[in-house]
């Protein structure tokens, strides 16, 4: 098992005045890399609930800044999973040359849509998500 | 009849590393504005399918800019309609003080979902877009 | 002293295939609510720096979603400051019909552009961000 | 000279309640396209001004809409130059499976930062900008 990785380039248009990366556009960052891993493990968050009548609802993110990131700065984007019963954490880390420059994760719970009642993470998705984990 | 305004102010996560509104934050602007206007004319785009089983697509969209916006300015978004038998064109203009800094259009035409085929506005859709008429 | 309360009205372009808001969009939305509250106590962020010499950058931001909002929802966010010496947390709620459908926070520090060390909130600014205080 | 190409692959971010993608999404890859393309050619948007004392801005976008982008998809976005003596056309069409899906372009103009006035292309920009020349 080990960390999901992907580059994340910081764009001219995710830009502020002072040349650094506007943090609701980190977030979108953060949030395409959930959406391309579990397009690589075979459970594109588009075919979830049409094909496993399952969703991954987000309940709680949370993100910490430790240095600005910049218009063509590469980051290092990777994420860990944590998997509890019938949720999951997505762990997260932006490095830019190998410095942590944000961190933090999505807890998600396994419901089916439509339904306030979370359910246990089959076992194929739970197998997916273990790809990630962090053990 | 008479054209639909709504203010829209420009926000510091709107701006560049000159200070001024990254051009797609204004195409987003103008789309709020046409979904401001709908919501206003009681034919709101989340409930066009829903209830009325009908969707107004955009199939072209065109917006020159004349000059900057910078966050704090109160950009008056003027919307006007332009109607066809079976399509609509939202005409836009965005001023600062009286200047205007961009305008454009949206074209949209009128289908049910899942369909390529256009069909004519029905009557009540019809007289809710000519509030904003140009004529 | 009081919370400050803008409303935020869930657009069609907010929405994703199950009809609720991407939670990209209410971060926009949270963050959207602190450039309203700046600007509406005299200091927006686009001044910050040019005029007071200091910036309010995040170090943290953490959102708990317990309902989903859609397209056309009247959400009213609240915003509630929590000064330290050279912070500040922005404590956010967001409730439709009197719901909670989330909260959360922005912690803040008060630093000069372009430096690594954080400065005491200064007088002004400080009763400023104390409109909306908890206390 | 050839076309600039890139893979966009539209994220479950970017789609509706129709499962298509929101079109200031598609905008926001076409702008993407172009900052991308822009660092290839030694031109980083970011630095244009810093180092070259350039802008490109944007006087007009146009796009149409041909069929809609579902999440999952590979959209081949190409880009192509027509360049003129002070400005210069970014022409684009997104495909899906060698379908058009849509197709535009953004009319740029060549300033110094500050200034109203255009000037000529200066001949190392116009030779990176001509890599991608349509003749």
């Amino acid at each position: 098992m080990s960390a999901f990785e992907r580059t994340w380039t910081v764009r001219f248009s995710d830009t502020d005045p002072f040349g650094i990366a506007h943090y609701p556009r980190i977030v979108d960052a953060v949030h395409e890399t959930s959406d391309i891993f579990m397009q690589e493990v075979g459970f594109p968050f588009w075919e979830l609930s049409l094909e496993h009548d399952l969703g991954l609802p987000i309940v709680e993110v949370d993100l910490e800044f430790r240095s600005s990131v910049r218009a063509g700065d590469e980051v290092l984007v990777t994420l860990q999973t944590d998997l509890g019963e019938s949720s999951v954490r997505f762990d997260y880390e932006g490095a830019v040359n190998g410095e942590t420059a944000f961190f933090g994760f999505e807890q998600r719970v396994c419901v089916p849509p439509g339904s306030d009642q979370s359910v246990a993470i089959p076992d194929d998705l739970r197998a997916a998500l273990a790809t990630a984990s962090e053990d």
